[in-house]
């Protein structure tokens, strides 16, 4: 069977259990991640046994050649397309996603007599399976590569932009779509904000680099993150990149399915607490990757969320001396039985 | 005054006109566009007087750095801490956006008392002027410039994917951030999908090369498309090349402050028809670019838009022959006064 059409057949196999008819899907994401079909402008209605997509007319053939296993009709107004194809079939618990709609489109559906029900796809989105681990290892491997090959350019007066510029071109030589998100390329002090927008800063003697990267490939993020110093390093610099190092290796080993994710948090942020920097360490540790460069499961202080086979997760602590520099280590990982595969090693 | 500091006191003007004490802004596209920090996870509330954000603290800094002319304090939820400020000053109508919420946050912000009041960001984005202009002009140029050097490399046995990239490259180059969307190249059948996703499709001898696409420079998008013929032109590519040309021609011409959006939609749909090929033109004639690819104002057969001056829009119709060619040609243009200013001039 079809990757997608299996994925569907999940789906309707949970709509099943929850004893939900037909399920609404709109939002982009979803909607390709069911068909494969990464294209705005139609919505699905998945019931039980059937799937439906409605769209406008140009994308119809489209459509077909991508999803044949879903019933396609072209229409003016999508919307009013589900709700007909809801009432035509006298489904009595339609519902919708509150966590991927929109507010007007959400408000519409719940008008319209469709029940929120969160978390169907999401829960098929957090266990990652068969392709989607093929393209996330391939991701990282992608990243690696091209962090490897950025290494020997790193000279005194480069842009932080032209960094950010050239592992974007490393990487789509490599096959990835683009980068995962805004690269966070930052020199000196820039390194010590952790969402730097990397600017035409140039590299100068005896400063910090950190750069947090990643791309898209076959759909799926990597993120993955190195500091290093640019010329001969302080002790300062040294002591703080050993301590942020140590608290990503023991948060690293403490992922396993089982384990709670903010038992990974603990052990990093213990780790630079006990170290003295508790208090430069500002953000969480980690965030699952996979089709968004943020999604679930979180891994911070809050954290309800217990770690399983199949999830994939950053690690990433990381210390901030304001005005100075900062440090932060980051792999992707996938989360196994007894322990995780590193993606991102070097 | 800075640019940005402009814009919020535009928008609070807007706001005292409504009677409204307060609004609520979250998503990250009008966030940015009011401070200038384009950062996921800040959370924005205007007064008539006054002007806030509020975001993790590990944002803080760098936030303060952008845009010093707005309040801004870190918490621990975002969401809590914009209703505190509304109780705090005893707001009685604060307000949210509802066509930029999603579903989850405008419920929240409907169930502590806030109005749904829309269009305030949108009334000031859908008219571009002063930097928002020089942006525009500077993005489309170096899409046309892109779009002047791949030209003589468009050989045989060449990929849609390899233009695209190729085109990226170019526009980067120039100082593009990146693609204003998924680029679309199609070849031959491929140029007959309006949406085609850009494939590992090689070029064949005699065949017909559309190519849509632009860049997001300073911010802003720019979107062109032109469709050639790869070899000895089919006299049926010429004919309705011709009049595909010559529609998008005089939609061009009727575009002027004043003039109903959907009346250069009707200029292009009514020369096509009249030609024999209205069945074929299976789209809206256009759509406003900006900040976002596709924004306000749309030019379809149902728009109830008037032309202003200083809106951007795209005139690009297009005559789709499935399994054969299509052919579009689109232009960004901006409005004036009595006409427009085509951006995407070649």
């Amino acid at each position: 069977m079809n990757f997608y059409a299996k994925r569907v057949k999940d789906l309707q196999a949970l709509l099943k259990d929850a004893k939900i008819d037909a399920l609404v899907v709109a939002r982009p994401l979803e909607t390709a991640f069911l068909t494969g079909f990464s294209m705005d402008g139609y919505i699905m209605l998945i019931s039980r046994s059937d799937a439906w997509a409605f769209m406008p007319k140009m994308l119809l053939e489209q459509f077909n050649s991508k999803a044949p296993f879903i019933k396609a009709a072209s229409c003016d107004n999508t919307l009013e397309a589900v709700i007909s194809k809801i009432k035509e079939h006298k489904f009595k618990k339609a519902a919708f996603e509150p966590e991927t709609e929109t507010y007007l489109r959400g408000q519409f559906w719940a008008k319209n007599g469709c029940l929120e029900k969160k978390g169907f796809i999401a829960s098929l989105r957090l266990i990652k399976e068969g392709e989607e681990i093929t393209a996330l290892r391939r991701s990282c491997r992608v990243a690696v590569e091209a962090l490897r090959r950025i290494k020997p350019g790193l000279k005194t007066g480069r842009t932080e932009l032209s960094v950010a510029r050239e592992l974007e071109d490393l990487m789509q030589a490599k096959g990835a779509k683009g980068p995962s998100f805004n690269l966070i390329i930052g020199f000196g002090p820039d390194s010590a904000l952790p969402h730097h927008e990397s600017s035409e800063r140039k590299l100068k003697d005896n400063e910090a680099v950190l750069i947090d990267f990643g791309c898209v490939y076959g759909g799926y993020c990597s993120d993955m993150t190195r500091t290093f110093f640019h010329g001969r390093p302080t002790a300062e610099f040294l002591k703080v990149h050993a301590i942020v190092a140590a608290a990503q290796k023991a948060g690293v080993k403490a992922v396993k399915a089982g384990v709670k994710a903010r038992l990974v948090d603990k052990t990093c942020r213990d780790y630079i607490a006990d170290a003295g920097y508790g208090q430069y360490f500002i953000h969480g540790t980690g965030h699952g990757v996979g089709l968004e460069i943020h999604e679930a499961p979180t891994l911070n202080t809050k954290s309800e969320e217990t770690l399983k086979a199949g999830m994939a997760v950053t690690v990433e602590p990381g210390i901030y001396l304001s005005g100075r520099f900062g440090v932060r280590i980051e792999d992707s990982v996938l989360v196994k039985k007894n322990g995780c595969e590193i993606l991102t090693c070097e």
